[in-house]
């Protein structure tokens, strides 16, 4: 394989010939060969970090302490990285140091040495145009790049693919439950025949879930807006220009049209990341949310002969290898073993939180990658179950009106009339003597058979819909 | 052992002569013998309900469904219930029904029995002056009066306990970050020497951690005051006075004094509590946050001779049974042992919300026994660290100067002077060969000793303070 | 209040007049007032703390470091603690400091000062015969006892309880599934119709889940059988006689009458608590197992009339404090609260578990009071479910037959005749005609009714049984 | 883009022209686009897929089920797949199907279509020699080969990536205690300092850790080496011919070189995964282990100058984008990174785990990906760890001495010559007077200067070496 010398302050060392990264790149692919086909650096940081890197060539270039022509180039290379063009330059994995110093210095290196190339250097030249730490890096640290790569790409995620999918799920099962509000059916609690509810009314109790899952995600955006750029190595923001926190995330803010703002506490902002254990937090309540919902979904829809079989959803693929004609509710399956993964991440990001020390974080990568993954989850998994799933519900008003007729629960109507004593025998006895409740009803004498009918009407007793 | 006949829909029960309740109570302390000693339903549980069952019987009143001298009654019991009057009465388990139908009718019980008493009655009367059911139990059901007390007990133990616990800590922390702000120190990144930081300015970190938790923690008050009665048996809410879920949360508000109100959607309310899930969300956040404030000062006490101990805890007890004069931080270990609890306890609360079925979740009572337990650990246990630790902490100023001093990563400061690649060179011989950086600096000629001193000024590396 | 003067090293202490215990069980009890009502060091601890205790005694007396009237006075004392006589005497809560000492400490006051009572002489003494440190404590110190404690309580209570807890339940489920093994009923995955097995079958994949369960939990036995004593300060064995750590361990295994034997290396003993991380590893399979048996059966309950129904269990309390004659599966519950609390204290015990550091883990008495927890609520659980539930499952064959009779998945025994494609059509076509197996067999023509007769036989689709 | 049509039993399909799957596979590429760039179906499973469709081909023609020209034909492709040359065939994802069903089709298709054209047919054929459900996937369902795939995956990761990468750095350790077996350094418990030991006898305590969770590992292999295949479609081997499961296991066993075997009970085999859960507990177990033992060494190995620093690690990299000449304890940042993912999948395997119904746990391929993902990390982070740092760990006897010679807990040696609370002054007075512990020993006239050498000699009190 064909190879070039780069040197960093620790010596030299050989990298692979065209590769737009140096030595401190290649360190990290050397030193950590760990689940290196799955578990790359996510995408999402590498964009977050050419948001920021660029910020800060430019904020620097208005202090006066870097070139314009070096503060260009830089903005240049930004854009090509979040065109997706340098993909391939950036190997490293989750795995590597905890403070992600590897991947700030991955992109420092790919900035500076592409730049040189389109400043029309060669990868082989000794010097080059840009430095890595002296011009890529002026004014900050790993230790308020990481972090603020972290926010840039959480809070991303949030607004353009987690929020915008619970949105769609949201709207979907809205529109289901006004359309089904009438539908009335057999309501059961402890998973046992219960007191009637509609169909409709059933489903908003998702949509206010996950009207309040949205809540609470976007309650968390706040704290994920504060940035850390500006604190350098220990939050202090040594070899910082004046005012550069502050200018470096309303450039931040400009450049992604999303309200960053500087942290107020950077001291903070490195060593622990709060926000991102907090935003999880919500984003662990919404996994609860889809599990319950995609539970009762796949519940209602069973059978389809010997389950509940109330509701019908989409027949989307065979679902056995063996069982000919089975279907089975399989976006159900994908959306809480989604939720599921979500409770796990939530305590990955737990432990690493709460095991920072003194002025610095070093579970940053493992941190992120986690968010990112529940967050897009999360999305990605709402919208497939939404289109695949929820946007084909429909009531078995068959199925529906045999279980309401039998269930022994619309004897509650009669608790205001005869006292709760009576109504429970009623129940009781029709269920040991296998009768309806209006047959056991006249047969005890509590009440006439037009009472019954006139007492015992499932439909009023839905409350107000 | 003297007992008297009691008897429910299903029959009769012996209970203990002068137990104040009747046969559910019973039945369920002879059905779930799990725990007996150590997980009694949670005191502030029943002291939610008392508030509950009072507010519902006025309301009850107010709506003609209750009697005046009913209503009166039951509030008295109620009344007893608060005082603290009644606790033996309440010998149930968490690990019972999952909808907590067996504490609710405790309740109902105890209300009934010792309001016929109040009222001249004798517990071995057959029949009552009230009934658990039909009277106290008016216009309720279990599954939206066990969730209204969760979410009471809940609100009310994060106003009254946690949020006062943790205000207290970050109060005196803020207090410590402003005594010491001049204190200049040397910083530490990944456990290793890094840039200068005041120690004002390292607490300010905990005191920022504390300051987003506690808004954390705020930000989800307002899923907790949403109130499920009204909701009765799914939700509908069968059986009630019309306007009753509306004017029983204003009662409960009136009672309490905090801002509860009915829940928009009751459907959400009973068959899921996201808002439990939510707000330990918040809670866990807090965990993180105090287990890295404990952990950061246990290891900047660390000593006294070979540690880190750049700042002294006050002495509490014999640290050991076997080593004579040793003084542990033991209130460190404590609040890290909370957190890690929370933790645990969070898992627990996921999976709980996650499993709930169709109109009800049946995990009530273990998910609020874990919610205030953990309210009550960091609420509790924030305040027996600020009273017996932070309070105490103080520099010692001989070993930070010390570590300052001895620190190669003051070179940092040279990084605008001389760039990066050769104050690293600085620093790496300055370590290999065991010598100041000033005398390397000077030795490799890339500044004189001089330039040195006016160059490398810790307190001139810790930024504005 | 009145008290009495106990000294410790720091000074004199106000303790109550008549409490057994000295002064730093008082300056515990005034540091750490942290859920005091509910977070008590569990009793088995203490109970395990007088084995030792008594064990520690009896060694140093045979390695003659101990005067004989000493060692008969402590065993004396340690017998008393375990006949449950001097509960009242162990005041300590969980949130101390992590390494035990001062419940160490409780135990050694107490010991020494109960200890000079029997001898003749007073609490307001101020020379006690026996002192805590040098005699009850002598070869010991917290580091090595506390563990040690954790060891013989948590392989205690997993061989008194858990085992005996999880084999009741286990062989009631065997016995069932023999009963039950020829009831022919369908089959479900993924929560829809699928081929037919046998009632027996099913429940017999709960026995080989338990069974399964049973091995985990004592595969980790010997790991706990594994004892610290003998350590001391940091696993050393600094200040013990020789032999002492074998021979100890031989005289708690003596008491006890359980194969304790000394741990080969202290070191890991004192500074790590992977015995308890494993053996709840274990506890934590049987909770998911559990959880999943749980669920079955109130699936399988379900109803009465408009769910599965295909199992009765019993009928235990009135289940709805508004809807009357409900009767709800909450055995089910109870056992699955628990596996969902199981699921949350592993995550506590794994988070204590993982932040120990240097030569001793701080996290002791969360971990073991966790562990204690898990495995009392599985055995308790198990044994609550087993006698109020597991013993009464009875199958409802109308059901049962009804469902299996409707089944389309009896497709499946076509596939080896007519292939899986032809009979998926039979089966699609029947479920959109709504007409059964057999009829839309024929009309397609694949298959006479004579031949669909005789390969469509339910009772021969389940295999050997 | 170019496609041909294939089709299943709900009709035709596009799928791209050279694609070797079909109808099935596309289905589920369209219906389920979440995650599809980092999360497809873990390459270990669809090897191990090709084990067992090779051994049920073979089985399956040995019982005269199937012809051998077609067995043979399908275990040539399983050997291709084997052999990692049709990787690009399997583009699912992990939130398929809980099933694993579209997994299980997309190796019944390409082996089918990979085999039809190795038998000279062409993709565009109508009917292909080799059928997907009726030949490839003869005598299986998914819902035991999906299971079997799994323990077939888990088992060989365990015992080819997970335990050799902890045994070799249990080596390693071993080798660096032995060799450090008499440097006698300080011991610190609770972070404080405390007696001595050497620094081999602290690493031992890591290395009875790793061995512990070997064992722990090991012990859980049986359980893994069980598997599903023969059960089909619910546990009742429906539609296998005599002594199938027995003998494809054999098979299975033969061609793996490991010792599967056929599972006992195989309705627990398809509706739990408590196997899974199982080994992931000790997983988990080894996690917390790891935790320990890289904070430990970081810690040690902590300054340079205002640490602790009592050990040298390798210095593998630059540490720092600002911060010039810093090195970090990277290797021990990647491995608690993984220790905290570990603990995170464990959960999410839990939850999986424990939310099975009926004849089905439908969250199979999250599990196996939390599963092949914790035991691939610790694996390879293991070796990572060993090779780049735990090889280069060197005591820096300089500060060892230091801190070793400061200590007052030294004085632990005199218990036993002077009492507890003698030995105690003289620590404290030494510690606030700031004097040796000899001198304030000799000061406070407990001892002569003479008995003080004598009795205090740190190489004394570390026990047996």
């Amino acid at each position: 394989m064909d190879y070039r010398i780069e040197k960093d302050t620790m010596g030299e060392v050989k990298v692979p010939a065209d590769a737009l990264y140096g030595a401190q790149t290649e360190r990290s692919v050397e030193n950590f060969r760990i689940a290196t086909d799955i578990n790359k650096m996510p995408k999402e940081i590498i964009r977050a970090f050419a948001y920021l890197k660029k910020a800060a060539a430019n904020t620097n270039y208005k202090a006066k302490v870097l070139d314009k022509k070096k503060a260009v180039l830089i903005g240049k290379v930004c854009d090509e990285i979040l065109e997706g063009k340098l993909d391939d330059s950036f190997p490293l994995v989750v795995w590597q140091t905890g403070s992600g110093t590897q991947s700030n210095m991955n992109v420092n290196e790919v900035i500076a040495y592409r730049g040189h190339v389109l400043n029309g250097g060669k990868l082989t030249d000794k010097e080059k145009f840009l430095h890595p730490n002296d011009d890529v890096n002026k004014s900050q640290s790993s230790n308020d790049t990481f972090p603020t790569a972290m926010h840039i790409a959480a809070y991303k995620i949030l607004v353009e693919v987690t929020i915008p999918g619970i949105e769609k799920l949201r709207d979907t099962l809205q529109k289901k439950s006004r359309q089904f509000l009438k539908v009335v059916k057999i309501g059961r609690t402890h998973f046992m025949d219960a007191t009637p509810l509609t169909l409709g009314q059933e489903i908003s109790g998702y949509v206010s879930q996950l009207n309040h899952g949205l809540k609470a995600v976007k309650n968390t955006l706040p704290h994920l807006a504060e940035l850390a750029l500006g604190g350098t190595a220990v939050g202090t923001g040594i070899n910082t220009p004046p005012d550069y926190a502050k200018n470096v995330a309303e450039e931040i803010a400009r450049l992604t049209k999303l309200p960053f703002k500087t942290a107020e506490n950077k001291f903070e902002a490195l060593a622990a990341h709060d926000a991102i254990v907090e935003a999880h937090g919500a984003l662990k309540t919404v996994a609860v949310s889809l599990m319950k919902i995609a539970n009762d979904i796949r519940m209602l829809s069973s059978g389809p002969r010997s389950g509940i079989g109330e509701i019908h959803i989409p027949d989307n693929e065979p679902g056995s290898s063996i069982m000919p004609g089975k279907v089975n509710p399989t976006q159900c399956e994908a959306l809480t073993m989604i939720a599921a993964q979500v409770l796990g991440n939530d305590v990955a990001i737990n432990v690493g939180g709460a095991t920072g020390h003194f002025e610095l974080n070093v579970f940053k990568p493992m941190m992120i990658y986690n968010f990112l993954h529940s967050a897009r989850l999360i999305g990605e998994g709402c919208v497939s179950f939404n289109d695949k799933c929820a946007t084909g519900i429909e009531p078995i008003k068959e199925n529906i009106k045999k279980h309401l007729d039998n269930s022994l629960m619309l004897v509650t109507a009669l608790n205001t009339k005869i006292g709760y004593y009576k109504a429970a025998e009623i129940a009781q006895k029709a269920h040991k003597e296998n009768t309806t409740l209006k047959q056991m009803a006249v047969k005890l004498g509590y009440l006439t058979e037009k009472e019954f009918d006139e007492w015992v009407v499932p439909s009023k007793m839905v409350g107000k819909i």
